[in-house]
């Protein structure tokens, strides 16, 4: 009866405030699809991130056509599914679940969203050496992203530092050897001050987290500064930077590239990322 | 993010060609609603009628506002719902479940959707003496609303006799004694001669099952004819019957009126019933 409608959902944590079924519903309206997304909160529904392959089984019983995955969520669907696309299969996350007649496929839209933002937004920045702060699910993403668009040398920071060894091995394994290092944090000065660009892939600049993700005079002017953080949308880091002239990219664009990777997946066809960037902005600035 | 969006569904047997997807959807598209409704098969799915109490609790783990339920589950989920409209304990059946806060409500829209459909299709319809063909399920909701509506006395015939009486016993224990009566369907001719209305609860006349229910020539001028099959709209005994002057309802009205009563409780708003009697017109014209 419905040939073109569509039932998609999002399984994660403490997920009432995400952007991802306006972003959906908004451009799924454009392109007259029935289109539903809902949240499915595992805070709400009680049930520990270790069931997340019966909530994944559940949305398939239930009609689902597919999914979008999140925190705390993204590893544990990989064992519940029958395939995995490139881009999963090297980060070890899904975040994205197609149900393709019988079978479950993972892919991650975070890496090739980061990418698109980025190859849209700084398309002229040199890639030499890049410096990146933040090594969780992300960051993993965003360190993938950068290497594929051939980041010469990626310097990885945490707070903690066996997460971003972690990384670094796991980007090496897949990249080649020496393509990225772990540093510590208290070496931040010295991996900045050659850099070509810097990624913030921390928390940092979040309302809950407001702030900068590293001491302000580490930013120059030669300096290509990206966000991930896009609530808001121009972040402390962002501001900072782009006052004193710094090329930036907000978080915005790997939001809603994202997004828009994740309803190609779904529906097979091809999303308006312009008004998804414009419905990114319009939805950040109304809270 | 969408505050009047509603995902429903209808958990039974054999489900692929129902007309409520469509149904529902285009009411809900004339209100502006973001509505989809989606079809959880149990044989597609592999899973006996036993456990519908675990899809309901499924759908609504899912997000699903409700559901409408049918054969062979509309007993089979009594047991999982936190309560019952009077409509559906007296029936012992449930075809709609509205999920509201933390509770499942079970309703019976079959009943609630013949009466409106009698009442406007048949206004004037003497009610003296009433028989019926066929005391399954939905024989039990139309018994139910003719009661309802006043029906003096009421005879069921079945080809299973004992679920005859046992549909007699039940509605006498509702509505009083002696209202209802069953009888034996070698005895129908005498049960049609001085009846004042026939009401067709069998599956006689569907597109799989051609024919009367009854012998041709025991339909007479003086009887109002009442069809619960409405694939196709007109059967064999509407046509028969409207053929000899009998005033007739097709079942297309119980159909369009037990979807717009669902409608009413997934979504508190009220459904433009002229319209779903057309939409019912057109959809099953079109098969």
């Amino acid at each position: 009866m419905s040939p073109d409608s569509y039932l998609v959902g999002l399984i994660g944590s403490g997920i009432g405030p995400s952007l991802s079924p306006a972003l959906h519903e908004r451009e799924a309206d454009r392109q007259g699809l029935r289109y539903l997304y809902r949240l499915i909160d595992i805070d709400t529904l009680g049930v520990p991130p270790e069931r997340t392959g019966e909530l994944v089984r559940s949305a398939r019983d239930m009609g689902y056509d597919g999914l979008n995955v999140t925190h705390p969520c993204k590893q544990q669907v990989l064992a519940h599914l029958d395939a995995l696309s490139p881009q999963a299969e090297a980060l070890g996350a899904v975040n994205t679940v197609v149900f393709e007649g019988d079978l479950a496929i993972g892919h991650n839209t975070d890496a090739t969203g980061f990418a698109a933002s980025f190859a849209r937004g700084l398309p002229e920045a040199p890639l030499e050496r890049v410096v990146q702060l933040g090594a969780g699910g992300a960051g993993a993403a965003v360190a993938h992203a950068l290497l594929a668009l051939g980041a010469g040398r990626l310097t990885v920071l945490d707070a903690l530092p066996d997460r971003a060894s972690a990384l670094a091995a796991s980007l090496n394994r897949h990249f080649g050897p020496r393509r990225a290092t772990a540093a510590d944090l208290l070496d931040i000065a010295a991996e900045t001050t050659g850099a070509d660009g810097l990624v913030n892939a921390t928390p940092i600049g979040m309302a809950g987290h407001p702030g900068l993700p590293l001491p302000a005079d580490l930013l120059h002017p030669g300096l290509w500064v990206a966000e991930v953080v896009y609530r808001p949308l121009e972040t402390a880091l962002v501001r900072t930077a782009r006052a004193l002239g710094c090329p930036t990219l907000d978080g915005g664009g790997m939001a809603a590239y994202q997004a828009a990777d994740s309803f190609r997946l779904f529906t097979g066809r091809e999303p308006d990322t312009a008004r998804m960037l414009a419905d990114i902005a319009d939805l950040t600035s109304a809270r």
